[in-house]
């Protein structure tokens, strides 16, 4: 399709339109299916994933409704991908396929459809996912703003142990891979126009190469991306799940200025500020250091840090021992403070 | 959550409130995992389905933005499981599991969510299929129309062969479960306030019962759903993608008066109007009959017929034979003459 092409409602009702633009887009991926199966390039009722052994599969499903669709560090797509992608993998899983269902608003130019799935694209070749099937769907002008992206994501569990959220183990340490809000901070800052003063982007990225092979040391007792809700909510998803309490030692939380300023300017807290590219993680006490510094040996986790540990002390909340000694709770939030930041 | 509770943004948001949310929305659902695996009661980043021998998985994933939300004969939670459900067993599946992820405008009551969801639910219930994971957005108001609903079904492959629309064989018969468009012609009907008129109601339904069966003989080579494009795209789809022709005998096709008026009245083809509870079938010719008969029996069947046949007379193309004994060419439509049916 010509880039300059705008999408009409026809391109989402079945016939010879969207069979032009679904081929269209099809070319973009460069991976269509899993272990020979029936793959997305087939435009079936679905695909196939022919497994040759008994596995364990994870499913992950999400939407992606972020305004702007292009942001500072990323866009649309690449936050699609990732944000599935991250999900497979916080459950212990190798990501293998994923599948993209298209909202787009009509009148959309082909150019923007085909900006944001080229990220998409990318990301998934990245990180060696099929997009193996998806669905279109047009809406009158103003019933969608531009494009949202529906994904699931499908991996086979390649932990030795379960990864859940409901895992934690007294003792355990609480690994975080880096700084975290700087997503939704990246946001907040484009969104209400003072990007000028910082030049901070979105962190969003997958996280496959960095954890993959820590979740297959069976270490990792629980991990979580901590994305709507930020820190806050991640932390008492583990505490509540797990009928354990976590202390977290704020002078150990990797902070960053710019996010500080940000919230201080704004009033919001940043430990409900989004992330898209850290991870949390809850892992065995004796094999934290080793696995700090594989993180951080990493270029997507340089700056990781033990921030706190699981502790019988406090009953599923999250105390945060601040730096001049006191001890506050750290509360899940009623909403992440920004709306649209996936 | 209170029946008469608005969805704010901060439903949405990641925090306590999406929590009461959700919470309140796996109520409805009476299985929500599979052969023991983490489900979406868990509320963790996925779900996990532990297979006990290879299998080849299915997956299909579709969107649902129907307007109204409510029609006659059906909702769009209704909509969404068969829909979903029976895309997985056009590829031979057994269905097992669906996501479903939410996009809800803001201000949206609970109630609207909760009626269309427990439509979803009962669907998914009947067969008995779970609901293991999801995702939850709420969009400023304007932003979405009032709810749409993206799933993914999962499913393990119990077909002894493949079934693809590619894989029509010369001299395989086509069947049709029951006269096409019955779902597009309700609608239209209800849109262009001509419903007085008739008393037609959408044909959404899951098939699962009545072709399962049939799936397991390996006498069934190509199946699908007529939806978006109706019964002349999806002919065409088998056509071009097996390489094949079908011929079809028009006097043979199942129809309804009803339709034809409605399309009459409109200027519609009645070929082009989609179907959510029928299916097309290219069958052996030696169990042809006997596979009519089967579907027959079934209550959701009894309208079946044989209306063509594959041939290698006409290449990728669908020729109607006219009840006077003229050849036509049946194209497939730019789109489905009706927007937002499904």
């Amino acid at each position: 399709m010509k880039a300059n092409t705008p999408i009409e409602l026809n391109h989402g009702a079945g016939g010879e339109l969207m069979d032009q633009l679904i081929t269209s887009v099809l070319e973009l991926y460069s991976k269509h299916s899993v272990f020979g199966g029936i793959g997305s390039k087939a435009m079936d009722d679905g695909a196939t994933i022919p497994l040759s052994k008994p596995e364990t599969i994870i499913v992950s499903a999400d939407s992606h409704t972020i305004s702007p669709i292009i942001f500072p560090g990323g866009d649309l797509g690449k936050l699609a991908a990732s944000g599935t992608i991250n999900d497979v993998l916080m459950m212990g899983g190798l990501p293998l396929a994923i599948t993209c269902a298209l909202l787009i608003e009509e009148g959309t130019q082909y150019s923007t459809i085909e900006r944001i799935l080229s990220s998409f694209a990318k990301t998934c070749a990245e990180t060696d996912v099929a997009v193996i099937g998806g669905d279109t769907k047009v809406l009158p002008k103003g019933q969608v703003d531009k494009l949202y992206m529906s994904t699931t994501g499908i991996g086979i569990k390649v932990s030795p142990n379960i990864i859940a959220d409901s895992n934690l183990k007294v003792g355990d340490k609480i690994i975080l891979t880096g700084v975290a809000g700087v997503h939704g901070a990246a946001l907040v800052a484009r969104r209400e126009g003072i990007e000028l003063l910082t030049s901070l982007e979105s962190d969003v990225a997958p996280l496959v190469s960095m954890l993959l092979p820590l979740v297959k040391t069976g270490y990792v007792h629980a991990m979580k991306d901590p994305t709507r809700g930020g820190l806050a909510s991640a932390l008492n998803e583990f505490a509540e799940k797990s009928g354990k309490g976590i202390l977290i030692i704020e002078e150990n939380v990797p902070t960053n200025e710019e996010i500080n300023g940000i919230c201080e300017l704004l009033g919001i807290d940043p430990y409900s500020l989004s992330s898209e590219g850290k991870a949390i993680l809850a892992v065995e006490a004796s094999a934290a250091e080793e696995i700090l510094e594989k993180i951080r040996s990493h270029p997507l986790g340089k700056e990781a840090a033990i921030i706190g540990e699981v502790t019988d002390k406090y009953s599923r909340k999250v105390v945060v021992r601040t730096p001049i000694g006191g001890h506050r709770i750290l509360r899940k939030p009623l909403g992440e403070p920004i709306p649209r930041v996936c």
